[in-house]
């Protein structure tokens, strides 16, 4: 698949990086510095460039959006019509401080995002696990039991290209149904972050989905 | 330890049962069936009772509240006197038809609780799991890797009773913080519910959190 990496901060240069190790064909995007960039898509190897957002858009089979909720304008702005792409996002609507999400449980910021660009497919992933864990997991593909990722969103198509991505990187994913999940999946969230950041084991953390009974 | 159950619905009834067949001395409590307490308290054999919510709260070392949000104040008033008491809280703040959180974010359930009894303990636990998964996962609670049960509270003795109940049922306590993480484990517990009763493996689902990185 062709990506479209939206924003070079701790997620989106990990998963962007991974992405392209996976096989993808990726473009990083929207960083202050244009050095940042091209240093990142030389660090992923394989398919890796630097690009605007709207050349990241432009041919991507899939965006990503990682940049932090006060940025989502901007960069939206700068991406161009995105009418029929499908965009999985792992911004979250957090406050300056990162301390809260401003933005639940009657809407979520998943949803509020579908809102701004009405003809595109938002998918939310990528919102429930820290950066840090991401190079472990994709080195620990090959073993058998996977973390899991919870992902949601309204269109079967949009949401299976989201899948692979995530399978790629080496988690199961989990569809945890329509994009109004995310109003549960945008605090379990900051759940992990908590867990994460302010817990003794470290921020490398995932976790894994159990099924008992039947199975 | 004893432990005093308020509310006997799915929960409060398979969680006393579980606790009195761990050892504990379990008082079910709050049902407006006293045939149907008298039934749990014996099908869970061990030192289990039925009681009144002022006699399930008596000389409890710990109180379950397995009780619909509608019915936390009458539960409450009945129980009496709660000061010094540790209360472990499955409870959410649902709606009326269980479909919304009707607090969240500068508040949660849990902190309401607390603020509804201050001289008394509140831990928040067991709400991140459906009912369907108790007895499979105390069935396989000699197993290797068992499901993680996240919980949170702001004082370390009280947490340490629910990390004791939370233990003797077959899970791995994972402390989540103060009792404000709350915010973010009942939006969990939704999310929960979602992949249990909307999803298609059906509801006997858990979860594990994994760590990677040094351990």
């Amino acid at each position: 698949m062709r990506v479209g990496i939206l924003g070079s901060g701790l997620m989106g240069a990990k998963l962007g990086t991974i992405f392209a190790r996976a096989g993808h064909d990726v473009v990083f995007s929207y960083s202050r510095s244009t050095d940042k960039l091209q240093r990142l898509a030389r660090d992923a190897g394989g398919n890796a460039r630097a690009g605007t957002p709207a050349e990241a858009a432009e041919s991507a089979d899939a965006l990503l959006l990682a940049v932090h909720s006060s940025r989502v304008d901007d960069v939206l702005a700068q991406a161009g019509d995105l009418a029929r792409k499908v965009i999985v996002t792992c911004s979250l609507p957090l406050n300056e401080s990162n301390t809260e999400l401003v933005v639940a449980h009657t809407i979520s910021g998943a949803e509020a995002l579908a809102k701004k660009v009405p003809g595109a497919h938002v998918v939310a992933a990528f919102q429930t696990l820290p950066s840090e864990v991401l190079f472990d997991v994709f080195a620990a593909r090959a073993s058998e039991t996977r973390p899991s990722l919870i992902y949601c969103g309204d269109s079967d198509e949009p949401k299976r290209a989201a899948a692979t991505l995530i399978r790629d990187i080496g988690f199961d994913p989990v569809d945890a149904g329509p994009l109004r999940s995310a109003r549960y999946t945008e605090p379990f969230a900051l759940l992990i972050a908590q867990l994460a950041y302010d817990g003794e084991a470290g921020p490398e953390i995932a976790y894994r989905l159990l099924r008992y009974g039947k199975q």
